[in-house]
């Protein structure tokens, strides 16, 4: 199968997945589970549940037990958007090309919705139908929390916040979005190669493969936030620059940006090299996130 | 020992194991972290770290892991708290006190506040040194979730936000507290008896006295809104009239709603005869919630 059939693949049973998990919007609280499943359902990249198959399928780890593992990091994700595009935060208004959730519902909603999204990751992750031994699937739900709180992701959100109208050094805009988007990103590809059984040494290059792809996919993103239209992001473009955050642009110029992420796309091959071939999903995630333009 | 002396050497070794659980503030970002700590530590009645210690207590559970649980839900309940006060919610400036976490910091910083000390009420309750079978703390993973996400406790809120300026029936109230604050106190007295390796008949029967129990603390908390003053209560006093909210007092009246609260503690003690003796704990903090005045 090619990158891109397999691709969708994923994303289907992903979005099969995330469907099953998330209350049905004809059970009580109604309006909460149709914000819940509209935050969530019908849009996004899944890339959080794509690198989690691919870690998995590097050690041929049963498919079930993989849809669970990237849903769990696919709701953590969704509902990180949720709180971070709310007015006290970001204050957005677009996202997956859609009114965001404050917008469609309100925001005392949202902020529930958000909540409860985070709780959904946690049930997901704490169900007996893993296929893997249960003090591996304790590591799993320690390690999605590590990632995803005060010392991963939501700290990385406060960075974030702290660094607006701050000129930041290049260490510190790292340390940030190591945080934001690396935590993740890096649970996302471990928990896949939890679920294949992977032995500490395995978990240790992945380790080093995603927080390479973790910048990556942040220079990336700095890169389109300035070069494509609101329409092809279906999030609000030219966002940073309006806030005044520093990015990899404002403090590298556009030309070393383009030419760290070419050097971090090495990198994160060369991560890979140990798995050799088996390794394919991986790099061709690579350069997917690399060479994305939405 | 006597049950003050005893609920209040609880408080403290709760205290400490939050304060030991909480990230430092001088850890990075420290503004996030001070707030975590700002809303968790120095008040609260720690109601449900008493229940759970109580129920442990019922089957001689080991101490630190009722710790452990007890945390859990002291850190879930802390962060409703956070996010029930911001200003898309109840809008509320006083908490415990003191001035709420988006007073004292800022809407985004309790935002995140919030969220991360769910995701760390996780973190522990995933932690390796809990002294019970794996098996059994995946079950305890997945029963923190479920009451805390959309189908308990985040549910209630949202059905709360829907009954603002609605006359509700009875039972449609009772369906609400059964969400919002039954679920998580149902949880920490299952989780204290998890701990002790309750069986799943005995569990059962928790169930039952928690249920009435979590209800007799809301009906014990509209009795409170209305008689008592903020300064006792730590919190606005009067909200629910002000907020056009349905309580057991505006549809019962005051009579008939301390009537139905002597019913209730009637009921919870009843659900203990089972366990004879040993629940005295228990018996006591039914009497402490339905007799408390702050």
């Amino acid at each position: 199968m090619n990158f891109s059939n397999w691709a969708a693949s994923i994303q289907q049973r992903t979005e099969i997945a995330l469907g099953s998990a998330l209350p049905s919007s004809q059970v009580s609280p109604t309006r909460l589970h149709e914000a819940m499943r509209y935050a969530v359902l019908g849009g996004g990249k899944r890339v959080r549940p794509l690198l989690c198959h691919a870690a998995g399928d590097l050690f041929k780890a049963d498919q079930n037990s993989l849809d669970t593992a990237a849903i769990a990091t696919e709701l953590i994700h969704a509902y990180s958007l949720v709180h971070d595009d709310l007015p006290c935060m970001d204050n957005d208004v677009l996202r997956r090309g859609k009114p965001t959730c404050h917008i469609e519902f309100d925001e005392a909603t949202a902020l529930l919705a958000g909540d409860a999204l985070q709780t959904l990751a946690f049930q997901v992750l704490s169900c007996r139908s893993l296929d893997v031994d249960l003090a591996r699937q304790i590591e799993m739900l320690n390690l999605l929390a590590t990632a995803s709180g005060s010392r991963g992701m939501a700290g990385g959100q406060a960075l974030d916040i702290a660094a607006t109208n701050q000129q930041l050094t290049i260490a510190a805009l790292e340390l940030m979005h190591i945080h934001k988007t690396g935590a993740l990103i890096r649970a996302a590809v471990l928990l896949g190669a939890h679920c294949g059984n992977a032995t500490p040494a395995e978990l240790d290059q992945l380790s080093h493969f995603a927080t390479r792809l973790g910048l990556l996919f942040q220079v990336v993103d700095d890169i389109l936030d300035t070069e494509s239209s609101t329409a092809t992001l279906g999030k609000t473009a030219g966002k940073d620059a309006a806030q005044n955050k520093s990015t990899y642009i404002s403090l590298l110029g556009k030309d070393q940006a383009k030419e760290f992420a070419v050097n971090l796309l090495h990198e994160s091959h060369s991560a890979l090299t140990p798995f050799g071939d088996r390794a394919l999903r991986l790099h061709e995630l690579a350069d997917f996130i690399a060479k994305r333009n939405f």
